[in-house]
């Protein structure tokens, strides 16, 4: 007996969860049987017009307010609604109960928190940013280091945190800092790897994460990983986190090498970086993403060129670059995957480019690894081309968590990009580690097997998988459940940029062929300076002076005159 | 018996001597006895100008017009500049009864020249830019491949040019094209280079050159070498040079190796560049000047980041990249060395830049060399401290020859920067090859020397010297000119750049240190997300999850109101 479908809300008055509660308590809803639609959020303005456009938004939630946690599910009937909204109270509780979220002893203040766990040299502030650096704020007045997990914290609250902790020898790590490693142990989103002699400073997150496990891969280990935040090299911060964390590291005795990673800094904070780093007497390897090296080598420091690069040379793996003889590979696809070659006089951006199944879609959930990707490929990709979105900046992420734990946005965005027949290749990163989804191989994988049954041989889903062996996803099972769902797997942005490149490089437009005995040692008709004819004569070079004067003895208006009555 | 000086000219009407024999003879003339200075050129109206500017335009030259040689002397008698614009005929009668400038037949037609000289497939154009198109097409007419050093050819011109040449299987180097190597005979300015198996197609002169030279330098060779001109790669050419000479040297059984240099190009260029570059079935190394590679290879295609690098991979040199513990110098330098480091909060521009003995200067001949050095110093170096200028730049050759030939302006400059007492390092670079100077360090010596005498400690000078063993110069004997000179000749950008560094380094702001005890496996007090604290328990991190909700349950308005309390 289903009649209409319902929509029935509860209001918890006050109620308090961070936004993982919520997101597993509307997951769990929206499984129960009965249930079309779930949704839960603090009843905020926004919340409210979210909950609207999904039609989650019954006339009875307009009691709750701004403090008061609202609960809403479309369901079948009025029984399953009312048999749902009934085990919410059990389902945060499960969760409770479960040992999570700190089932023991919760103190209600940091210096309760202190005295319940004096050793803790380290607070982990997730809080909403606009709460965060006053809770970061007294975490460095009781003498505690900070991991700044949350974003959103203003560039003033940042300098300002930050003078504070270098003045009493603190360290914040943040805002918005992801991943770090202390003495081996991980913190917020983190690789498992391997203990060893490389300590990574880095100013970006997911770089930080690949780097690592890239180092892990090749048999190194990790010291310790320090993230810096994403502004720390800003001029108006001045790299003070990076700067203590390179000191800090080259008074460390377990490590040997340091791993440095940031965008390109300003030069006067680039200066002040790589002093600190300089002073440091170990070797530095630095990558300012996506600058070309200043030069290879500066005293203790090098230059890496990208992420693995970087890896690579702190692991100290040679770069002998062997010149390939390799023949170019996929010359024989058909004719729609050639990009139009420039004609000459052509223009760029003429309007062609979307057409004909050439387009390139990036969707990302790491910061630096879409930057990396973007920058790499728009060398040679013209721009209306490719589109790499980075899915955890913010403009993807209000009022949702991030892509590394929360795939919905991004499950959504494949399928339309795959229904998009302007498109050929579509990236995807897929994260693993403590921290991020516990599957999102097996999460995405329907959804990729899906789209390509749709469009076979004419669409190529690019998956570049950062994690180690060791982490909890298990590596080798993501890969295969992405393999097998058809997915071409990388391991670094390189092979990702080599595999767009097989897909969408033009072939090379055949020019007429210029005869070889272009290259046989020549004769020379010299018309112009006569000193060049002077050098080639003193080097035997057959060569003949040709007497030229400007026409009309360089008289321009004459000269016009001549040419114009040759010309009737 | 001196009374005082005397200006007076002469007048060649319908006379036409190319810009180096004009050079030669005002030189000449101004060695002269009794001669204080001489100016020679056609008596156009920008001429004109500078003879007046330099007080060398008397009255009698209002006779000559725009087709006309003038000449003028400031002598220190009638008598002396009666005599002196008497030999200028024989003047340059000597020049051209020594053997120069084709002592023999002269054709007047480039028909004429090709029956004078049938196997002369090159022609070489150097004569001023208006009229350079005209000739190179005639010579594509005629069947002949064209070097085109002339500058100031239209880039439509050049696009007419380009498509006609590839269209008859012809090669057009330039314009704007300074050197090129073909079957080991070096044309307009080159570096003589042991002959070898690597090729080198290039749309920068000095990029080429230097790379040829450190091929040479590394124990490699060249086969061939084709410059393209600056703009080949634009969009409004597509590169057609570049790929007619990828082609070419793809089927040149002498060449195993290529390196392809430039600008970086517009992505829909670089696309149909490398995808000739990806049709050769050789090594191609690329460097895109200033370009961070997009990856490291793609399949037959190396990228390197610098020239000397390109060099290394082109011969073959292992990079293995070993990282150095070598503690850093020129720790010990006085305070007047120290850049300010930037305070948190501070700004970059601010005005301090310029004092106190810390601006560097580049005073360079060489296009590419000046950029290369300039990307790499504008990383760490903020913008008001350091101005590297081309002098080979168009605005500063109106009226007058390229600095690689006439080192006058570079030597005004030289003795300018060097009495500026904020200036604290001179940039200069000395080009040897065949075109080039006789005898660059010879003439940039004593005013070396004289520059640092007047500034001792306070100034230092470094050479970047491009040249080869074999170069007519002497290599070791323009270094040790140099060198006496009391310059600190470096043979790289990266050589260059690290004299910089040591000399203008900030030194590493000393903030106060962080415990090592930061590195101890941690223990967290958790504030946020709960996830976290889930995850370090899992693992068995001593961890304790803080009660914590947004103050007044996240109502924004009574949290203000409450703060506001709390502030009475």
């Amino acid at each position: 007996v289903s009649g209409a479908p319902v929509v029935r809300c509860a209001v918890r008055p006050g109620a308090y969860h961070d936004s993982v509660v919520l997101m597993q308590l509307q997951r769990s809803l929206a499984a129960l049987p009965g249930i079309a639609d779930a949704g839960v959020g603090m009843a905020t303005p926004a919340n409210r017009e979210m909950l609207a456009e999904s039609g989650l938004l019954p006339d009875t939630a307009a009691e709750a307010g701004e403090g008061d946690l609202l609960i809403a599910v479309r369901a079948a009937s009025e029984e399953a609604a009312g048999e749902a909204l009934g085990r919410v109270d059990a389902l945060l509780q499960v969760r409770r109960g479960g040992g999570g979220g700190g089932a023991g002893f919760r103190p209600r203040s940091l210096e309760g928190a202190v005295k319940a766990l004096p050793g803790a040299r380290w607070v982990l502030v997730s809080v909403p940013g606009r709460y965060a650096a006053g809770v970061a704020e007294r975490a460095l007045d009781l003498g505690r280091h900070v991991f700044l997990y949350s974003d959103n914290v203003a560039l003033t609250e940042e300098a300002a945190l930050k003078r504070k902790a270098s003045e009493r020898g603190l360290l914040v790590m943040g805002p918005d800092c992801g991943t770090a490693n202390v003495g081996g142990t991980g913190l917020g989103f983190a690789n498992r790897v391997r203990r060893g002699s490389i300590g990574i400073v880095a100013a970006s997150g997911t770089g930080l994460q690949m780097v690592a496990s890239r180092i892990h891969e090749l048999g190194g280990g990790i010291s310790h990983a320090i993230g810096t935040g994403g502004r720390d090299l800003a001029a108006d911060i001045g790299g003070i986190t990076a700067r203590q964390a390179l000191d800090l590291l080259g008074r460390d005795p377990e490590t040997e090498t340091i791993v440095l990673l940031s965008k390109p800094p300003s030069p006067a904070v680039a200066a002040s970086v790589l002093a600190a780093a300089r002073a440091v007497e170990k070797p530095v390897v630095v990558n300012f993403l996506g600058l070309a090296p200043p030069v290879r080598r500066l005293g203790n420091i090098r230059f890496a060129v990208s992420l693995e690069e970087a890896a690579e040379m702190a692991v100290g793996e040679p770069h002998p670059l062997p010149l390939s003889h390799r023949p170019p590979a996929g010359r024989e696809r058909g004719a729609t995957s050639q990009l139009l070659p420039p004609s000459p006089g052509g223009r760029e951006g003429d309007g062609r480019g979307g057409q004909g199944g050439e387009a390139l879609r990036g969707l990302f959930s790491g910061g630096t690894l879409a930057a990396e990707a973007r920058l790499a490929l728009q060398a040679f990709l013209p721009a209306d081309r490719h589109a790499i979105l980075d899915l955890g900046d913010d403009e993807f992420t209000v009022g949702r968590l991030h892509p590394m734990i929360d795939q919905d946005l991004r499950l959504r965005r494949l399928r339309a990009e795959a229904a998009d027949r302007s498109v050929a290749v579509i990236l995807l990163d897929v994260v693993l580690g403590d921290g991020a989804h516990a599957d999102p191989a097996g999460e995405l994988a329907p959804v990729i097997e899906t789209a390509l049954a749709g469009r076979i041989g004419d669409l190529e889903i690019l998956a570049l998988v950062v994690g180690t062996d060791e982490d909890p996803q298990g590596l080798d099972e993501q890969i295969a459940t992405l393999e097998r769902a058809g997915a071409r797997v990388c391991r670094t942005v390189g092979a990702l940029v080599e595999g767009v490149w097989d897909r969408l490089a033009p072939i090379a437009e055949t020019l007429p062929p210029v005869h070889l005995s272009a290259l046989e040692p020549p004769a020379v008709i010299n018309v112009g300076l006569e000193s060049f004819y002077d050098s080639l004569a003193s080097r035997g070079v057959p060569a003949v002076q040709m007497e030229w004067k400007p026409p009309a003895g360089g008289n321009e208006r004459l000269a016009g005159i001549l040419a114009r009555m040759r010309n009737r």
